[in-house]
């Protein structure tokens, strides 16, 4: 059945063609010692939603967020008391079904494909399978503790936020590093604050309408600069609509498939921003379900 | 309806009876920096298991982990075509479900009662509902940067694991540290090695059929030294079965419902036991799932 | 535990305490076979909706229908390889999630309580668990093979369909049934048309704000008839809203809890109107889920 | 991408390329018809096995039927009081998850592929989505009723059930059909008793470890008879393992893929056994779900 595969060999990436890492391989351990000793404080704080059955969705990709009670401390007692014990101990036991994109959380890299092929030139028609990815899952990405740097651009129209469609460009980027008084370096993991994740939640027919973000070329400059993950306050990472119509998603094609670069969705900046905060230690440890194209994280800031 | 339920006043913990954190309440800023200062070298361990279709569970209370492709590269390519859309972007989504207490997880303080009381004093009959917890839940639980202890216990008999129905006392647990040259202090997340870990995923129904861990006098050793996590390399934390055969779980009651006690299950620790590492800097991040019980984790060892 | 239940035991019904039947035990043998042998010609009129993802639902008592593939043609013939066959036989196999009361349904006697209270005298708190009904499931519903009546009331306000809000009387009823030349009899199924179902998965908001519909009177009068099901082309059987703002859901107490009538929801009763057919053998078979609350169905109607 | 497909246009049927209902075809009106005059009492025969959380299930291909209770009686109330409404109607809703082969179930046609091609010479490629089928799901079955015919082969091999592995013979079945008197006809829907369905959801484990039934041939001799659908007290119809162990359920392929007739599974034959009922009108009435590729289902025999 490989023979519906293409030959996908010119992509092949830096790291060889058994990688399944991308751009963590960045993250060296001088990088990451060097994100820990940058703390001074011990403070924390979290760039993530709480996730619950309000969570925005985009149909028909997504389904919504479910969670109900699976065994609850009555109906377990009642069991345990049959079975001869007597401490009346009570479970409460949640069943939680979900398409991993919900919430705040990073794409794997096998997430997204261009035509049929995947990271690394790697062929969807041998990877994908009903139960997951065989490979370039979620499992795969390593525990990221780097240094993280957050770049505001929500306020560059004159509002609180980026409109829908606004893209945000190389040079937006670059106004918000100069303003935060900071350089992209190899394996940083920046975020993006666009304003727009003040409706996750609160309104989620606004959030899920149009998004502002960044295009292909912002991407690439952020690439270049070899970061190991883009995160933006937003579902999709990327302007939508795209300002070309005849393309969708094309920001999720260059840095999953193309280059290997994470992608972090909805995150949660305003406290960030509150305190200018633009550069911490950041640390993003991506439960390891196997196969999963991407998970719920719980990402944090220190300092 | 809350006519059902006892007065529980008496619970009501150190911390007021508004308090949903319990024993991460000794995390403080400083117990905090202390852990992250600790870093010298940068190594990052991972303590979890991958979690796939063949991760034990305990059933009834628990159900089998599913994940499958909701929306594939295909499938995706061609409703995009549809749109208009030239450049085949396709996206790989996979669903999952899963009772929360899978894998390498953290149990929330509500994940357990005893009879109809929860942590602080709480009362089940209000709080548990069909989708969820009004409080107690995971989305409670801080962001874990603490300083971790590991207790080596699986050679104490002789052999490279203890056999299910061992009790680790708190003899067991201060010979350990005696061995490790560690004394416990506030905050600390401590995790045990009994060595049942190696049959997770291995031999599931070995691993599920009783288990070595501590019993109550062990968890209030603990508890008493201001622990914030207990976790071990098992499915329960706590002996299976329990030597008195009329008490069921009763670690569990006195940890979560008791003393507001995390505790932290399925954690992989042969790779601390082979480089001799007890103590190190912790990072535990919770997935903030609104009202979930618990929740699958990563949590790593940097040193 | 049971402590929590008030005394029902006045409304024990007429099959006596142990019933779990109710209204059914009104489809006699003789009944049934009347029925069947009414058939004429051997024509199959179909009275249910295909149930897919656009089916309608109600949040949130109700989640979306969800249908994936679990396992599919290409990934079985490859397991199927490695074990040796070298016949190439590919299973497809849907995995399909769903709340009971989907698409063209019947309810449970055990869907809905007044109180604590559930048909025949019988205790939510002792027979409502976390895996489905202890007692009154959709497994107890016998098949239903008896005369079915469609009552025609949509054009009563002289449009195509009544509107939400519009109350379906007992004066509707006799007169719907003198326009049918029928008289209800004890084990008849009767159906009344609304022309709300033309709305059913064409415009779920439509139809789901608001119903026409019976009110508590138009139940008793069919309950005193000793139907043994009502069913109606809309969501609910009853008017929503209902008329009395501090009621919700009273034809269901009523029906249910009260007297033990079955209702069947979502009907699709077009094909029937066109052809003008008011009186038929009428079929329903409810998939026997153990301890389920309701099931979709496929009921006919045979001439 | 369909031009992955090959050409099977000689693999379409004898009711043309649109046909969706394959051996549906057989049962006419007046089949129908002289099936329902073939009653006489009124008396019905169950034939389908309870569904519950102890069904048996084939992995990985399947998944275990789950069922909970999604709202209940109790938060519904307390919902409703918020919401004004004073009668304390309480809600019992149920969610249920299931690969849809669970229980007593038919086959749709699109259920099986050989290699790439489905029924009528369609393409897998083409029609086997993420979300079920495009064609040939369970919603075209058309209801069913018609002549059932039982036969009993259980006691030929000198006990009460055949042993795994046995072939049921074509002359197996002459036989049978001779010892009841009876003479399989176009449309007539054929149940065999192996008496291995006593061992459903009693032992689970023995049910699934292989089991007697046909194999091509005597599928063959039926499909000659132009029969509708092959069902037996099995979890698959055919003999397990197949005799040529090279073979991976040939006849679902043979049945399905390329003549179209429908298979039943799991049926509870044991009353009609102990009954001697050989021939019966029999009445199976699918639900419609979109796309699936079979439906658990509660067919009767009545006499």
């Amino acid at each position: 059945m490989t023979a519906c595969c293409h030959d996908h060999s010119k992509w092949i990436s830096r790291w060889g063609k058994e990688d399944q890492v991308g751009s963590a391989n960045y993250i060296t351990v001088a990088k990451r010692l060097a994100a820990l000793q940058s703390v001074q404080q011990g403070k924390v704080y979290d760039v993530s939603h709480v996730i619950g059955m309000d969570a925005p969705y985009m149909a028909p990709n997504q389904t919504p967020f479910l969670l109900s009670m699976w065994a609850g401390w009555k109906d377990s007692i009642k069991r345990r008391r049959k079975l001869g014990f007597r401490n009346d101990a009570g479970s409460n036991v949640d069943r939680l079904e979900m398409t991993t994109h919900v919430g705040t959380h990073i794409d794997a890299l096998g997430h997204f494909s261009s035509g049929d092929r995947l990271y690394n030139g790697n062929c969807a028609e041998d990877l994908v399978t009903n139960w997951g990815l065989d490979k370039l899952g979620i499992e795969h990405a390593p525990p990221m503790i780097t240094r993280g740097i957050m770049l505001d651009v929500a306020h560059f129209d004159g509002g609180e936020y980026l409109e829908p469609g606004r893209v945000v460009t190389p040079e937006d980027l670059q106004r918000a590093c100069d303003n935060a008084g900071v350089t992209i370096e190899s394996g940083d993991i920046v975020m993006i604050r666009t304003g727009w994740g003040r409706f996750f939640g609160v309104d989620n027919a606004r959030y899920l309408h149009g998004e502002p973000g960044i295009d292909v070329p912002a991407a690439k400059w952020l690439v270049e600069r070899e970061v190991t993950a883009i995160g933006v306050d937003n579902m999709a990472v990327e302007v939508l609509p795209n300002p070309d119509h005849g393309l969708g998603l094309p920001v999720h094609q260059y840095a999953l498939a193309d280059t290997g670069t994470y992608l972090i969705e909805n995150l949660a900046l305003e406290e960030l921003a509150r305190e200018k905060l633009h550069s911490f230690c950041f640390i993003l440890l991506a439960t390891k379900y196997r196969g999963a194209t991407g998970c719920p994280v719980r990402p944090v800031a220190v300092i």
